[in-house]
């Protein structure tokens, strides 16, 4: 008599994924790469703002940087400082990596700013060079493929976490391992859901991009021939899409935004990259895995550019 | 007993300057580039959009430019497949520069697609390479001093105007010519208003930057010392901006938007570079020059900057 009371949202269906589960799986890759180097690597942070998540995302880049064996210094400049600060790093022989914790102005300077950093440094992988490399599928810097292009962190953790879901195929051959997935995003910043959108696209998804401009459809058309992806404008509800989506992925960075549980398809893997809780307490009464953060990912992925992009300056 | 019913305003003490005036200056210039390099240099405009004023704009850029002996093809081109299109033009040898009539997506992802025209090929100067060494005020692209760096042609164009009205004081150092001047400017863009503010404080102007997100000082200090401009955020209303200004440019692109014309210092220079007409029919009651729109000076600096870039290439 209890039990018959019981709902299905009182008892979910999912699972909670920490984002923890799958930092710790790049731990030993890391470790080994420290250890190959025989230094430690030096981030340096610019924090220029008083926004509470980005000195809290400064904070755990510290903790976590610090406790792998990496050398990290955060500096708190002012905003109109910053780009003579981000010169003077550029040219110290002493730091390996620099990131800056956006916002800084909160408009189109942020993006100027980000191209100040030499990309031989750019850890986030946010500079022309590398944005330029995802977006056409190049995946190396040089014609001999000793230097591995830089992809961004966020969309890199979220592939990453992606791949730990088992949404990638393994038995599928590289480049093609989401063949059959339709996957929703709904978020198309140039920093995370655009380029994301098209490096699932690259990999073989179907993906409805929906932001406030609209949503767009990225594909690789037959999934088979083309080296890139295509992009094209649609008119398709967002449940419409949710419910055919075998990944809902959410970045919206507001308190007041809930996907509605009731649009995703049951089994569905959700995933949120935002700050703020995009799905409600319920959806594991629909989703199967669900992700409610990847800051850890992020930061994994972070120092493994790092050190990706030491190795792509020793081979020179 | 007529003469004296005649008020300010129809009497108005201003004078309008046609950017035709200015724009014929640099023709003989323009001309004997041409024949000195003995070809035809090629441009190329990419349009993606139906937006009637970048049509108007690619129109008038085609016209100019084969009156004045260049080569240009305008390529009307699906947005989705601009970036494909870009990249041949900067492999294509027979093309000597390419500009894109924007907006092509309205959101940020323009200010990715104008970093995939090769540096070499910018006509606009907007790449990063070029807005970094304005805001640097760094001139040449080389430590020989042997290629000039390119500007952004808008803000060269409101440059060259402001020359052409005496606002540069000839008698002063060069790179010094508008110390002792205010500028008042409405509009904070990257493409225009942000680079048009360092470029005047680099030349010694005190400049009050007007947008929707606040006040900003464009300033060298004391005007001498400083290699370049120094920015602060400040709090002045328009009014109080204005009525210290020897110069008022505005370029808000809205029909709505009308400058307040008794704000304005009486005997100031007035410049317009919206395709709207931002001052009011009344603005020479105050203003002594008015310059109602500027597309033909920023046509020509298209030119010169190509001539410009084809100088810096055969420099090699």
């Amino acid at each position: 008599m209890v039990l018959s009371s019981i709902s299905a949202s009182e008892c979910p269906a999912g699972k909670t994924i920490l984002a923890s589960s799958v930092a710790k799986l790049y731990a030993s890759e890391i470790q080994a790469g420290l250890e190959k180097l025989g230094r430690k690597p030096k981030l340096v942070g610019f924090l220029s703002n008083s926004d509470p998540a980005a000195r809290m995302y400064a904070d755990w880049t510290a903790k976590s940087y610090l406790e792998n064996g990496f050398d990290f210094e955060l500096l708190e400049v002012d905003k109109e400082e910053l780009e003579d600060h981000i010169f003077q790093a550029n040219k110290d022989v002493s730091v390996d990596g620099i990131m800056i914790y956006f916002p800084v102005f909160g408009n189109r300077q942020d993006q100027y700013l980000q191209q100040t950093v030499a990309s031989s440094k750019d850890v986030e992988g946010l500079t022309h060079l590398y944005v330029q490399n995802l977006y056409h599928n190049v995946r190396y810097l040089d014609e001999a493929s000793t230097k591995k292009s830089i992809l961004p962190c966020t969309p890199l953790a979220l592939v990453k976490i992606l791949e730990y879901l088992n949404a990638y195929n393994m038995h599928l051959p590289y480049g093609n391992r989401l063949y059959g997935k339709t996957i929703t995003i709904v978020n198309r910043s140039e920093i995370v859901g655009r380029p994301l959108a098209a490096l699932l696209a690259n990999d073989g998804a179907v993906v409805y991009s929906f932001d406030v401009d609209g949503v767009q459809k990225f594909t690789r058309g037959d999934g088979i021939k083309l080296r890139r992806h295509q992009v094209s404008d649609i008119e398709i509800p967002l449940q419409d899409a949710a419910q055919v989506s075998d990944v809902v992925i959410t970045g919206v960075p507001a308190d007041s935004y809930k996907f509605p549980t009731e649009y995703i398809k049951d089994g569905a893997i959700c995933i949120n990259f935002s700050t703020a809780k995009n799905f409600d307490k319920d959806v594991k009464s629909k989703a199967s895995l669900y992700v409610p953060s990847i800051g850890k990912v992020t930061i994994t992925m972070l120092m493994r550019n790092l050190l990706r992009l030491i190795e792509n300056t020793n081979v020179n």
